[in-house]
């Protein structure tokens, strides 16, 4: 039988839906990765009663390992420490490490002088406590978390704090200590690869899929799941590792049908894959709709500056021509939204900025702003490349203006995959 | 006794992390805003025994209304119909009228020609399944939703598709429903404001709403909750209507003790605030570290063309000079990361922009890059208005380069914010 497991979430923010959680999908990819199945992911605000229900609920549910995320702070709506501690039947004990740790973070930060202030000694107070016979784990900020062994009936409870890079930063540890180590103990050992394509519609891919569960034997062996995001489709097939032979088979059908559109079969993201691609190229940006998203998500790589050299982002038309050069008659005539101008732009910007490569966008990202036959979501794309034919390309993309800036964002960074891939 | 609802976001893409769900906290915010109080959001795959645990819970926990988003799609795994019809003990039945919207949406959508391929068929006939007795809600895509009555012992349901933007289409219909406003009728009447700050800490805050919490009659009334995110502090204030007056004279004492932090009291977020002082002014962006996140940033809104002209993203320091005139010597002298840089860059850009003002951001935000006196996270900003001096600023941001790239981004917007508001 497979290991499962729940997350509990915490904080009234997030249950209101005023920032959204981070920190539920990083546990349960890193969980999946580790072999164990999520089961169920809840949130729930500042209240030990709903916290509590929860804690009840995935207990009921039969899960191995409960991980929650929020409510370490020192602040009194901050429980879940002590909501673990009753609802697991254990007593809250100061913990004399851990409280040394904590005093010497918050002292470093804050730079206090003696006598620590008292309302900051019982923060520290409270974020020192943990319940008997669970075992700390150090903190990054100044909440350490707690793994609390399963006992008959309840599962391991893992307690990380919020801040979604403390509880990256301490995952490591939180998942050697024996509590959790022994709650994960009977996972399978499970593999799971990740295919991107761009193009690719998921009728389409389903029509494949139907006829490789015809085809290929064991193909029931793979969890196959897809979704679409962004004009991206992520198909990720996850499977124990006595079936990599099948999924071999289905990768490959899956390449030899649709590889024109295939651009990842190793989980790489498309800013990844075209990092990999400009091999000493260089290239810029001309930008009008997308006002600067292009430009943004080539720098958003560590080490970009090795390929990426700027751009312009020309969203008056007074910029297109003062800076890129863009001819106004040819803006007056056929209007900002035209291939010849996308075309324009795109030379303007290699001329600009002296790249080798420069890509353009202008279009109507609305909700204002269509024309006869440019409907909103209408954009044109121009290529410009080095020793190679300008091309422009116009697509309508669906949904309102921010679906439509992020579409033709990814457009643009496919375009030029696509072209030096070629 | 306050009405209480829950949230069951469905789909093994939102459960294993792989992409973010937006559903639940948009639906949340939408129930609070209506005066429900949202105890629970459960996050589940498609398994129907989870799915069914997780409305039991719910119904367990004496909700009154649960609101489920995803899992109305053709394909075998979509199951949510399904399982809230066997939950509720009530057959499928094909709705008639439901049916013939479907299959138009789908003709129109693809343009399929006579007779539809039978795949296409029986797509249709699912989506057109509606329990006995429920409401269905006409779609925005191809899935309508449900409604489906309280009845003793389970509480009313209602059931959405998994596409936000037709969650978001559909919600004014759904909430019109008569299951859902019997639901919903006990409701109190809620009122909520918030109340935004740059550069205001959460402890700072905290020691406030202490003081406050002894000298303002009834302050227990009101529930508070803040949230610091992007270096952006959000206060939010929920109470019943009666606590009209004691709100306001907390929203005076925190505008009295931290006036100049405060951006905004009746919610709107930065780029709003922006476009509101803007006043006929044009502003451009020069950008190096943020790499075209504060021009997206000051794109993000219709109309935003009133104001903003465009924006240089000079990444390499061959563009600094180049098109914004930076002296290299100067890059050579100080590096690209300081204010004298900073300066040159924002006037550059409104020379080469022709803007009234112009803002520009020059940094490392990792993370390689360190400099001697010049950590991981040190971003130099120029600020640049016709008829002022150049202002600059110096700011070390905390966290990956993701994070500095946002802190800073956002940081630029408020460095405007300031210049303008004064």
């Amino acid at each position: 039988m497979s290991t499962r497991a729940g997350i509990v979430v915490t904080g009234t923010e997030v249950l209101s839906g005023r920032i959204s959680d981070q920190n539920g999908p990083w546990v349960s990819a890193r969980l999946l990765e580790l072999g164990v199945d999520v089961a169920h992911i809840t949130v729930c605000g500042d209240r030990p009663d709903d916290l509590t229900a929860q804690l009840q609920f995935l207990t009921d549910q039969r899960v191995d390992l409960i991980v929650t995320t929020g409510g370490l702070g020192p602040t009194a709506d901050d429980l879940t420490v002590e909501a673990v501690a009753e609802f697991t039947g254990r007593e809250l004990r100061t913990d004399p490490d851990m409280r040394q740790t904590i005093e010497s973070v918050i002292r470093n930060w804050r730079k206090y002088s003696d006598p620590l202030p008292a309302s900051i000694v019982a923060a520290i107070d409270k974020q020192a406590l943990i319940p008997v016979g669970a075992e700390a784990i150090p903190p990054t900020g100044t909440a350490p978390g707690v793994a609390v062994d399963a006992t008959d009936g309840i599962p391991a409870i893992l307690v990380l704090p919020g801040p979604p890079h403390e509880v990256q930063a301490m995952w490591p540890s939180a998942v050697a200590t024996p509590a959790v180590a022994a709650a994960i103990a009977g996972r399978g050992a499970y593999d799971q690869h990740t295919v991107r394509a761009y193009g690719l519609s998921e009728p389409d891919l389903a029509v494949t899929l139907r006829d490789l569960e015809q085809t290929v034997d064991g193909f029931d062996a793979l969890e196959i799941t897809t979704c679409m995001s962004g004009g991206e489709l992520e198909i990720v097939s996850r499977f124990e590792v006595g079936a990599a032979a099948t999924y071999r088979e289905v990768e490959a059908q899956l390449l030899s049908r649709h590889g024109d559109r295939v651009y990842s079969t190793d989980g790489s993201t498309i800013d990844a894959v075209l990092a990999g691609l400009f091999d000493g190229r260089t290239i810029g940006t001309a930008e009008s709709c997308t006002g600067g998203m292009v430009a943004a998500a080539l720098t958003d790589r560590p080490g970009s500056s090795a390929y990426m050299l700027g751009g312009v982002v020309s969203y008056a038309n007074e910029v297109k021509s003062g800076v890129l050069g863009v001819p106004a008659e040819l803006i007056d005539e056929l209007g900002a939204v035209s291939e010849p101008v996308a075309a324009k732009m795109a030379e303007g910007a290699r001329r600009v900025l002296g790249s080798d490569i420069a890509v353009s966008t202008t279009g109507i990202a609305g909700p204002g702003g269509e024309r006869p036959g440019k409907p909103v979501g209408t954009v044109c794309f121009g290529l410009a490349i080095d020793g190679r034919d300008t091309v422009t390309v116009t697509r309508v993309f669906p949904g309102n203006r921010a679906t439509v800036r992020t579409l033709a964002t990814s457009a643009a960074l496919h375009l030029v995959e696509r072209a030096l891939r070629d």
